[in-house]
């Protein structure tokens, strides 16, 4: 595995690749890789001739109260982790950024609501630091995990509308086995809080089997999640149309049930699919 | 001469040429075609395989009180004039946004000043169109004229910091035998106003003169400029670093000398690189 840290060198590999008529691969992380990171490389890896996984911390993303100067690493395990799941190259810059950096990008509308109303400028830092990314990586696909749902969803529109000449696609959530969905953030979790945060992927299941049992209303569903909630303080519980993530009244298409949580000073959040 | 109005279709055929080993030049105007249009295409024309140029007058990039309606077209002599200068592909989109469009892409620092104070929004509108025109048209190297300098540095930057596989390239400003800088709006001039239009680059070259002469301080400068200067109202006339357009107090470095200026109701352009 090839280990690249500056990003002009990444992209001038890239091209030689494409030169050479291989297929790119790609998978953004923050580092501290579980089975979710691993996932998604597995996803790509027989798609592709060459599988980059960069690892950054992107500073435009976190607000100023967020985690940023706290944010867990291992670059020697993630780099052990890449290596066994067949990683070609491990992008891991100091600087991302070079002098004079002043674009970003936005992603209107889809921004609005859910994680965008809390975290104000956070998808504007991630739409911008994957535009840049997919840039220099030149890939052909990139993997991003459907925990970060609305993630996915802005990432998806601002490839389309900017006619980027990449393909993203979406992994499924991994969860240990009780249920928690997996995430770097989860190590914050002290044993106790571990067992409450679990009430947010409970609160999705048994909004999911309301729904399952014939319970259609929105407002009824929410009423079911919200009771199985055991958490400090909700920051939403919604559901939502899956591809506008604008609300619901009525699960009668493809709909999507997000949570986001406090729980112990940790932000949560996980979600599922609602069909109808 | 193909001629592509569909946004899709244009990426599919640049996808054939690409995986064909093609290189492509690409283009992009709003029609209304003068020499200064055709410079470009002639500059790009020996460097490329396929030539792209792409007519569309974006409304994001035109203020509420600017002329978006009036603008000026005549698809007719534009694609005659694309046929003779070598055009492979004319690109000429109804709809270039697709339904639900909410990206947009944003250039700090350097559209603070100049067009970018009196004009809010305009470069955006800019930023967010080419970026995804450069995306749709898969092209590998894309051509701006030096008239609209801030624009040429705005788009320059957006492809660095978005690591945009394209290269942009600036074409000299084509001008009049009396000096007159070309451009579409050129045509809402009266007889009488014209004349007085000379007064910009009249003045910018006032202004090199002067600086071959042995004045370097940039206040000396603007006033020799503003003496020649014969129009209704001036939106500024300044002396900048050439690359990060910061003002300067003497040129002592590449500069460039700008002007804005209404005259007879249209707003008009100009620009002069200073060497010192």
């Amino acid at each position: 595995m090839k280990v690249v840290r500056n990003p002009a060198e990444l992209t001038q590999w890239a091209e030689t690749q494409r030169s050479a008529g291989k297929r790119i691969g790609f998978v953004p992380t923050m580092g501290f890789l579980h089975e979710g990171h691993l996932s998604l490389m597995r996803l790509l890896r027989p798609q592709v001739d060459q599988l980059i996984v960069s690892i950054y911390v992107n500073p435009l993303q976190f607000g100023p109260s967020e985690d940023l100067e706290t944010y867990p690493s291992d670059m020697d395990g993630d780099s052990r982790l890449c290596e066994q799941t067949g990683v070609d190259v491990l992008f891991a810059p100091a600087d991302l950024y070079p002098d004079g950096f002043c674009t970003s990008v936005s992603v209107h509308t889809l921004t609005n609501g859910l994680c965008g109303a809390s975290r104000p400028g956070h998808f504007e830092g991630v739409a911008t630091v994957v535009a840049r990314l997919i840039g220099l990586s030149r890939c052909h696909i990139a993997a991003f995990g459907e925990k970060d749902y609305q993630q996915l969803c802005v990432l998806r529109r601002m490839a389309r509308d900017l006619a980027l000449p990449v393909e993203i696609v979406g992994g499924a959530i991994v969860r240990d086995q009780d249920g928690l969905a997996l995430s770097s953030r989860n190590t914050y979790l002290s044993a106790e809080d571990r067992v409450r945060a679990l009430s947010l992927s409970q609160a999705l299941r048994a909004m999911k089997k309301g729904l399952e049992a014939g319970e259609t209303a929105v407002g009824a569903l929410l009423a079911t999640g919200v009771h199985v909630l055991d958490v400090d303080t909700v920051d939403y519980l919604e559901i939502v149309d899956a591809f506008t993530l604008e609300p619901v009244q009525c699960v009668t298409r493809s709909c999507r049930a997000l949570v986001a949580a406090h729980v112990g000073g940790t932000r949560l959040i996980d979600n599922l699919a609602l069909e109808p």
